[in-house]
């Protein structure tokens, strides 16, 4: 069966959010600031007095970045069974506990719940689409979309479909995310961990080792990000600020120059070797990245960046 | 020879700044807003054309920031001679090219053209000092002042001695470059990379695998940061961020029921073994940094960090 959703997403009413703790009531919120009608169904006995706490307490958050027109948070049900909360559904979000038997079964039992149709997400923070596909299940329209938490607050969201997924499926929920508010990466291909916690994680093992070994406590370790690069990655990401160290000649003049750095132990991760098509790759993502910007603008949107940050977190004018 | 020097930490006025690039004119934009009188040496023929643009340049950004009484660009004097830009130094920070061996040569010479027990920082981005030492300097009065770019924005510096430094040379750059306005991480320990690097050089290296396999684009990777976790580390750490996906029972929770994921292959990094030893660390280290925060207080923080970083940086209200 082809995945053939019986809305378009822009015209999404309803989403069903299955699993109703810190992630999936996180959804919750999101959804409701953004207009939806939203159904939740959690098996935990005190899960809809949770829920509905969790949705209060992120309000007045939701409030000061902007409520969708008629955003409310009666427009909340949590059903006492998963089939209530699904039925009508236009979109569903799944949000288990991290459990691959639970959420292959979960997901399957989900097609059987929903129309004919309905894409139907996996918050899953790392297991590929692949390893959730089931026999019984109708599987063209189980994606991962993979928040980062709180998902009312971050705007990523990661969308993957595994080997049995339509690629159509992918790209309705990669909309339906943009329209819903979400900051959207589409991965072609599955990669354990995705993309951000992949990189999160390399940092976390390497902090884990540092610890460790005594080499710096974790106090130092928060302080070296806070202060330092953390500062450039709220709003440019690694790779454009590398390229700005190598000045006028970007990323071209910064792997020319500090690629032998690759070979110092500065990491316990070992780096690939820098061929020619990797740098020549590396160079080419970061001018599309950059596209009209000049090396100034860059520097200049750096600095303001970082003042500005600074400032909203704070940090200027006060000494600490 | 001890280092003993000529002033307190509070009573510098004159700094030399040896290298004047990127990072060492950096740091004379930084010394100059703080309202200190700095001289520079560079032995590039247009190093002063270029120093006083990047200084000029700077100059509305430190406005910005809030300049000390009686800063101006006016108190930078450009000497022919590395030999007069020290002689009446209170304290000099080295930032040449990174090459060992001319930084190896440039800080013995320091150590002779300086006065007695003047402190001589190295702006060196990798370099244990250890490895920085020779015979016939004066090493107790050299350290490792770890700068991150630009210098005059980005608050870190990390502070380092090598084994013949002096114990008192580490302590009083520590306490020299606070009262300079920078956030200082000292270090006990040599570690190649320091603690900021080898963070980021991890994700930089896994980046850099993820990209060279096809895995994601250029413009994922800076994404997935900037619109993820960048978000959370521009003023709460990547440890104590972890912490509070432990909810009320923090690290040590989060450890027991996430640990086992150290195991997933979702970075290229190697964990290092979750002992009880290191388990106990990270949720001591996670205490201590937290201080009087309770779990409900940190959640607060975060979300009204991250609501403060987003609109100071555009994104809120708008579409992207």
């Amino acid at each position: 069966m082809t995945a053939t959703p019986p809305l378009a997403p822009e015209d999404v009413r309803k989403v069903a959010c299955i699993g109703a703790g810190v992630i999936g009531g996180g959804w919750v919120a999101h959804f409701l600031a953004r207009g939806y009608d939203v159904t939740a169904w959690d098996p935990a006995d005190d899960a809809e007095e949770k829920l509905r706490r969790l949705v209060s307490a992120a309000w007045p958050a939701l409030e000061q970045m902007g409520l969708a027109e008629g955003a409310s948070q009666d427009r909340l049900t949590v059903t006492p069974t998963l089939a209530e909360a699904v039925a009508d559904a236009d979109f569903v979000q799944e949000s288990a506990p991290e459990k691959l038997e639970l959420k292959r079964s979960l997901l399957a039992e989900l097609t059987d719940a929903t129309r004919d149709g309905v894409i139907i997400a996996s918050s899953t923070s790392g297991y590929p689409m692949s390893d959730m596909h089931s026999d019984g299940a109708d599987n063209g329209r189980l994606v991962v979309g993979h928040p980062f938490n709180p998902p009312y607050l971050i705007p990523l969201v990661e969308v993957v479909g595994g080997e049995k997924t339509d690629r159509a499926a992918v790209e309705w929920a990669s909309r339906f995310y943009d329209v819903a508010g979400k900051s959207v990466i589409t991965m072609d291909r599955e990669l354990p961990g995705f993309i951000a916690n992949r990189l999160q994680e390399a940092l976390w093992r390497e902090a884990l080792h540092m610890v460790a070994n005594g080499e710096a406590s974790v106090q130092d370790i928060d302080d070296s990000i806070t202060e330092g690069p953390g500062l450039r990655w709220a709003f440019m990401g690694p790779l454009l600020t590398f390229a700005l160290a190598g000045g006028e000649g970007g990323m071209g003049h910064m792997l020319d120059h500090f690629g032998p750095s690759l070979k110092s132990p500065w990491t316990r991760l070992e780096a690939p070797e820098l061929t020619r098509e990797l740098r020549d790759a590396m160079v080419e993502g970061c001018e599309a990245e950059a596209g009209e910007r000049t090396y100034a603008d860059l520097v200049a949107e750096r600095d303001q960046g970082v003042i500005n940050v600074l400032r909203a977190t704070g940090r200027l004018g006060g000494a600490e």
